[in-house]
């Protein structure tokens, strides 16, 4: 198994589901709870929509929190753990398979909306996922991505796709053999949802109000032709 | 007048003219050889169009090398002075007209493609320019705006909208009383696409070589319901 590449990110989130499910669960990740927490859910109400699919749910709070709002919720993941874990929680239905799982066979269902909420990880695997994700919606479905803010995120490197190293810098001991992750640019991004016939109608930068900058970017795309 | 305002951009620009008609001739700009003027003539070649109105054109540069390339070019700027020299230069036709005027009397004329290259300034005025650039265009017209890239310019201040003072910092002596431009994030940027009746079709961000960041960002635009 190649160091960076999507099967290592499966590999590495198998191995931390249980460590993952508690830094969850204990509210561990600042930037979560300062912003992008209440960022997802707004914008996943703001469509309107009543069912949603969350795509790489892991243990489910987001599922947990919009059926609370009264919305319908099938959550996916590829680690079986984590969906045991979300299945115990509860607060809606659950579903273990994984983004090359979910190209190949697509559930049956079709969503008013999917949500993606720092789950796109991969190279391969999630341009596979983006080709099949309007086919999972409704006409007018939305498609909302959240995820790391690229120039944010950069650092030294240079500003292009690429693979990046994982790390569980400010996590507890607990976690082990951090997940790689592929870097996308903005471009890139936005192309991931012109390309697979999702008009974007929003590229928001929700702030970390202690550092005044974004503490990530969210995309909403509406499904095209619709 | 106030110091951070539209109209003193206008003013410090209607100061500015020879020194900037210099700047450009004599290739003063380096991130605008490396990257930036190669991008913005790339872009309005890609979208197709014959005819072009270039918005913000100062001297008129990109409205010559637009022409060589076979399109019907009209380049419009609110200085007169630089539309005296961009005439005396020719390779086009040229208007002095501000954005306010412009939003209160348009051109009757249409276009395939409305292009702003570093133009877009001000506040009031470049909300305003935006509400009428949708009737400017043929259906299925282009909006292609290049400006400064928000994470890339933020500095140390805080990511949002608002009013930063200007600089001449590595022109020529000849500048003096430099304009204030009006700060906007990505998601502003975004929304004035969205909320004025255009689709964002690409989102790119044109490298600089030498430090392998962003040299600007550039949005295209097609007119919706088209």
């Amino acid at each position: 198994m190649k160091q960076l590449s999507d099967e290592k990110i499966l590999d590495s989130w198998h191995k931390n589901a249980s460590p993952w499910t508690v830094a969850i669960a204990e509210q561990q990740i600042e930037s979560r709870n300062l912003v992008t927490n209440q960022a997802i859910v707004d914008a996943v109400v703001a469509t309107g929509g009543r069912s949603v699919v969350d795509i790489g749910c892991g243990e489910g709070w987001l599922v947990r929190e919009l059926t609370g709002r009264g919305l319908d919720v099938l959550g996916i993941d590829a680690v079986a753990a984590l969906i045991d874990t979300a299945r115990q929680l509860g607060g809606g239905r659950y579903c273990t398979l994984s983004y090359e799982q979910m190209a190949q066979r697509p559930p049956d269902e079709r969503f008013d909306t999917a949500v993606c909420n720092f789950s796109l990880l991969g190279r391969e695997s999630v341009a596979g996922l983006f080709a099949t994700l309007a086919g999972l919606l409704n006409a007018r479905g939305c498609l909302i991505v959240q995820t790391i803010h690229p120039l944010v995120a950069c650092g030294d490197q240079p500003y292009r796709d690429g693979w990046r190293e994982g790390s569980w810098q400010g996590f507890s001991d607990e976690f082990s053999d951090p997940a790689p992750w592929y870097f996308r640019t903005l471009e890139s991004w936005t192309q991931l949802f012109v390309e697979n016939d999702f008009a974007l109608t929003r590229v928001s930068e929700p702030l970390n109000p202690q550092t005044g900058k974004p503490a990530s970017v969210l995309f909403v795309g509406l499904k095209a032709d619709s």
